[in-house]
């Protein structure tokens, strides 16, 4: 029987960190990466338009042969989730329950501060996974938008990121947080000015671990041996992709293909 | 014989300036306006992405029976104008040569800078098109990202917009340019700023004047009398877009729909 690949998606290059744990916690499994590179971002989207992206991704990834699919990008967690488990004939993993674990996990004073895009913040779903996790947890939650256009323009260590990151962080830090939920893939390339900005009482979490760590209850068909093939799809800048790719996972992209998509309107 | 519409269209909200122009000065024309809200931005993408999703626009307005299509989007007039000329059965107009002629009226020492998304300036038709209208200009071109992102958060008058449009525009000013293309529909909202960081001594210039003044050469069968109707399509938001656009142009906006893409993945 043909082995079937982990599928996993994401608005683009961001859940590459959720990829690199997959990758080091199952060797022997093929993994199919899709990045939607051409509608990158999702977090200013609509609920609908996301959850109609979400859908067109996860069918692409089926039609790779997926066994399950893991959402990396937590805006399309936060609202596709329920959606594609409802359409899929496979599972489908998100990035939000994992995260919240992790979050509950980790805080001492119950006071946890997420932030993410404005889809992900809009939807609720960070407190609502927290709270029923942990009753008493009192939830704080922050858009940052610029986040992400300054992690792409490269400026993780530019000084007007650390003004932007102290405007966007003073309301939690003044709510008396000790929990930071990272709840956008992109957000952990910022972890060094995040850190200085909330101070070393503050424990950021970042999802990516917690995701592999569900993977292993849920996966079917576990491949016990063999080495593990990456196969990489974008729908947009192939040669963007590959040289923060390779950044990002250490090593050399050799299977990356661009996909596109045949498109006609109709009116809504 | 039916009235048909001038189509414009642009990657989101910034095109509305443009509109706003040619409204005031063609009163009893129709106008389809087209704002790829689903999709913005443009200025990240690959040429033939946005080759591609301009080529859509087009037909979705002639698919409205639109006689000229305006493309007030820089990104999109850097890139396909020729493309959709090639491919389209009416004229086609982009924002280019309209706001070079203004550049090249206004410059007193030939010195311009132009400024534009990362897709506008890598293609250099800003240089090209200024270079073929005054043969001895010169012309600094600086990419600006972050300003599209700062202007849909709101920020045109934040601390912050000020630090990176003196980062951004530093080395423009070290070339003594008297003149700054605004080479991105969203810019003219930050002139306050952007005229502060560059001095009186330099004039700003934005297309959307001299984009209504071509289109009096070009247009087919214009309309002398009746009241010209308004209508807009987006492909996301229409709630935000309806909220910036009644700021924009001072006015409801009353006939807003919905677009929808249908779509399906091939590979490249």
């Amino acid at each position: 029987m043909k082995k079937q690949p982990i599928g996993i998606f994401d608005s683009g290059v961001g859940g590459l960190t959720v990829f690199k744990e997959i990758r080091r916690a199952f060797p022997h499994e093929d993994i199919v990466y899709f990045g939607d590179t051409a509608r990158v971002p999702y977090g200013p989207k609509s609920k609908s338009t996301v959850l109609e992206y979400s859908l067109q991704n996860a069918r692409f990834l089926m039609h790779c042969g997926a066994k399950i699919i893991v959402i990396a990008c937590n805006t399309s967690s936060s609202v596709a989730l329920e959606y594609l488990r409802e359409r899929l004939t496979i599972p489908v993993l998100g990035v939000i329950r994992p995260g919240s674990e992790d979050a509950v996990a980790t805080t001492r004073n119950q006071r946890i501060g997420v932030i993410g895009t404005e889809g992900t913040i809009r939807s609720k779903a960070y407190p609502q996974a927290i709270e029923a996790l942990l009753l008493q947890a009192k939830v704080y939650s922050q858009p940052c938008p610029l986040f992400v256009s300054l992690v792409e323009e490269g400026w993780d260590e530019h000084p007007v990121t650390r003004v932007v990151a102290t405007e966007y962080l003073q309301p939690l830090l003044e709510q008396d947080i000790d929990t930071l939920v990272l709840g956008c893939t992109h957000y952990p390339i910022l972890k060094k000015v995040l850190q200085k900005v909330v101070g070393s009482g503050v424990t950021l979490v970042d999802s990516a671990l917690a995701v592999a760590r569900q993977l292993h209850n849920e996966l079917p068909m576990p491949q016990s041996d063999g080495v593990g093939k990456d196969i990489f799809y974008v729908s947009d800048n192939e040669d963007k992709f590959a040289a923060i790719a390779s950044r990002i996972l250490e090593q050399d992209i050799t299977s990356l293909h661009r996909v596109i998509l045949c498109e006609s309107w109709f009116l809504a």
